[in-house]
């Protein structure tokens, strides 16, 4: 909670649950990154939060963009960044739209296949593409499923097809995993990237980048390390693995970018118990599941919440969204403690809620307005 | 797949994924409810699929209807229904939420617990209100969790609360579970629901409906029963429990309602293999979990789906959304059958998607647009 946030939830008459995102954060959070890994692009990830005030922030302070889509190429162009600053980073996409964001001027792109391969050659001639390669994922909060990456001893098939297609065969990619927590993550990857460089220089071709993604956390209940640290180690485990010739480098922190720049503002909706005996209460929010708090699936996420009765008793309960959908509940395996004092009408503010919560959420699901954004 | 819903699509000339949902195939459905529950009052749960379109067709077929906000209400009062057809069915309400619905007309409304009928005393005196219980949900696809209702023991507590509160405590709800195949399990709600009657009645306050909700199923993969045997074995359940003094009844259907009226038509995009020796292929269409397909979360829900390919050889594949995020995975668990001949830009049908895609598809996530939606 910045006081510059407190002043705007202060001032603010519109009803409803709101997040709010505080750019003096982002801009931080950028500045730690490049003081951290100063040798290294950073190419936010859009998709976290694709914010016009976000990416024109980050486009001023010189910060380059992980793209999804046409979509997101577009908004980042309307930021105000060039094309040259944009990575196609989507390992899935039609040919229709390689050529659109050919025509835009994006000539980097991402692959994990031959088939893909061919589709840029087709549609972006002459472009640099990096292959995605698998990762195991360990001591991320979420390890990422096997859906994005080839098994590295493919990427240099994959990489040594776009070099015969007329493609520059660029680089390597990898993701440790979201929310990674395990400083050595980057270090298993880096050796394995390292590898794929090798066996491509055996087959005449050099590579010249490593894309080492995203998974930088944000701070929610669980305490993790720092910016600093995870330069400190990343850049230990280019020069292990990589020596005097070390790579371009580029990372993509989109959570680690502005998940602690915004917070929500819920109310609290209604408190009850399902039975007589019943040793937990039930509180319902404004807000939940579908309309920013996605994140909270399987319980992954487990965000600091403040409340108008902080200090008072606090007792667990089970902490549940306003639509008529049983699974939209928050917390329930394991409860959440809020105070035993906390009344119907009072407003909570949901903190670290700056990514992931506003492209979450669902048009409209129930009837209930898609969350409502504000970047101060 | 309908020959309006066929010729809809050959002369559609938009880019990217849709739904498409045949109004005839809903008009259908209406009547087999009515038919097979000819006393029973059909709220239609507005959840599933407010496209305005569907709710004018309801509305001229004599439909009530489920609303779970004032934004649903005010969809239904716009599409030409009078507002004592209107179930403010939301047991989780916010006080000024209640006051707007009954500046609205709307006279009926869900509660679980006394905190929601002090609220209710206070915003909408002298309307009827119904306490949602607690049913075990056994043989759903879904069995809900314990978030709406309250212990049977509780509701004559609720109802009298209403009661003494100057509300009609006018019945009871229960919801058997989503998807529901057990044709017993509103047997057993409804004996419970008959318990609760009871129990009021030596309180000297006489109820006169019972809500048994929704959980009718669409048909997917799996085979369901069709909706006469749900009519006829929630008539002898009723007469079993009530005997000669049948209550009021309501159904909400929904997915059951609109589930089977609709299909996406979605694009391959990518078809590939994680390396040389993968076993099984991964398909990735240009639809996922964020854009209308959220029911596969833990691959609840096996759509049916049709391919331009039907008839060659299968074999199972990994299904997957075209976003940058790798729970964007449809079903992997259990590997779909697709034909090996199966092409990237192939057009392919997945049926029973005219519940709970439109209104769960996110407002951009990655950057794709929210899912388009035709009703014809």
């Amino acid at each position: 909670m910045t006081d510059r946030i407190r002043e705007f939830l202060r001032r603010r008459t519109e009803d409803g649950p709101c997040v709010v995102v505080d750019l003096d954060v982002v801009r931080d959070n950028y500045e730690a990154f490049a003081r951290a890994l100063p040798d290294t692009s950073v190419f936010y990830a859009v998709k976290a939060n694709p914010a016009p005030e976000i990416l024109s922030a980050l486009t001023e302070l010189g910060s380059s963009f992980d793209c999804a889509s046409v979509g997101e190429i577009e908004m980042v162009l309307a930021a105000g960044a060039s094309a040259d600053r944009i990575s196609y980073g989507n390992t899935i996409k039609k040919e229709r739209d390689i050529a659109r964001a050919f025509e835009l001027g994006v000539r980097l792109y991402a692959v994990d296949c031959e088939a893909e391969v061919e589709k840029i050659a087709r549609a972006a001639p002459g472009v640099k593409v990096f292959c995605r390669i698998l990762c195991d994922g360990a001591g991320a909060e979420w390890p990422l499923s096997r859906k994005f990456g080839c098994a590295p001893e493919m990427a240099p098939d994959v990489l040594e097809a776009a070099h015969r297609a007329g493609l520059e065969a660029f680089g390597v990619s990898f993701h440790v995993g979201s929310q990674q927590a395990n400083l050595a993550a980057w270090d298993g990857a880096l050796a394995t990237a390292a590898g794929v460089f090798q066996e491509c220089a055996t087959r005449g071709i050099s590579l010249k980048m490593v894309n080492m993604g995203g998974g930088f956390p944000a701070r929610y209940l669980k305490d993790v390390p720092g910016v600093p640290a995870y330069g400190q180690a990343i850049f230990q485990a280019l020069t292990d693995h990589f020596g005097n010739d070390l790579p371009q480098t580029i990372i993509e922190p989109g959570r680690g970018m502005v998940g602690d720049a915004g917070l929500i503002e819920a109310e609290v909706v209604l408190i009850s118990k399902k039975s007589a005996d019943d040793t937990v209460r039930w509180v319902y929010l404004d807000i939940g599941k579908f309309h920013g708090l996605a994140e909270t699936m399987d319980e992954a996420i487990r965000y600091p919440i403040r409340t108008p009765r902080d200090g008072d008793v606090t007792a667990p309960c089970v902490l549940a969204g306003p639509t008529c959908d049983s699974v939209d509940v928050l917390y329930e395996k394991t409860p959440y403690e809020l105070p035993v004092s906390l009344s119907i009408g009072d407003k909570v503010l949901i903190e670290s809620c700056g990514a992931y919560t506003t492209t979450y959420s669902t048009v409209g699901f129930n009837g209930f307005k898609a969350l409502a954004s504000y970047v101060i």
